[in-house]
């Protein structure tokens, strides 16, 4: 399904190729604790910033708005590998057990964030606000449900 | 095929510019020093692969090459924007005082790194493992140069 997604908007705008191999476990649990904390803060700035404008709170820029669909596409492919066995300590974090104990349902919610995200770029590229409005709820969707049951309260 | 995607991407659409507009300044201090620490994870993550390729530490793979310098060029352009006036303070890290008393030696640096980061994006995409190392070589050259300026030890 991710993968006929992914040759579809492959096919359509070759600026999305699947880069899964740049997202290699890492070698220790605290590197893949930190790498995948990191990717977060990057996807929270970036896809915040595409927030702030589909809700008003930043003026719109197209282009702005293009690079950080663009940004949070590269962004999306990266941390889903450096949830691996055994990285659940090393680090404080704020994954909760269930992504180890309910890996598949895990795997279900990340593949639904991706599946999002082609449509997120396509409206990055658009430059017209009210795709990007459109593809931001939808994105922020599969955020909230993932982090709703997999990630602990701060 | 990833590559040859690539190729054509960057032919066809101006998929390698310039992602300067992305870089904008966070509001508070404290979140322009997660994100530039993020970034700076990032970068050490995906280039110390290629690193390791070059070292022959890690098994070469054309592929993953392309793929960790494409991310790599493209985390270049984030993390500068994010040492600007009063983010010195906010959180613990590593950046001198250097950084903001002598900004424009900090620039010069900064713009050592990025005037080295085509040519690694271009070898990646070679698959050739010589033009690799000769480019991973000079841009850890101007890692290093700023790092042992600007960075205090752990």
């Amino acid at each position: 399904m991710k993968r006929q997604l992914m040759i579809a908007a492959c096919a359509a705008l070759p600026l999305c190729v699947a880069l899964s191999s740049q997202a290699q476990p890492q070698a220790r649990p605290e590197q893949a604790i930190k790498y995948r904390q990191s990717v977060m803060t990057l996807l929270g700035s970036h896809f915040g910033r595409l927030g702030g404008m589909a809700q008003g709170r930043i003026p719109f820029d197209a282009s702005v708005a293009a690079d950080n669909a663009q940004l949070v596409a590269m962004l999306s492919k990266l941390p889903f590998n450096s949830f691996g066995p055994g990285t659940d300590k090393g680090l404080p974090h704020r994954a909760k057990p269930e992504v180890w104990s309910e890996a598949g349902k895990f795997k279900e919610a990340a593949d639904a964030f991706q599946a999002e995200i082609p449509k997120l770029e396509a409206a990055g590229k658009s430059g017209d606000l009210a795709q990007i409005k459109a593809a931001v709820g939808a994105v922020g969707k599969t955020c909230k449900a993932c982090h709703d049951t997999f990630q602990a309260e701060k």
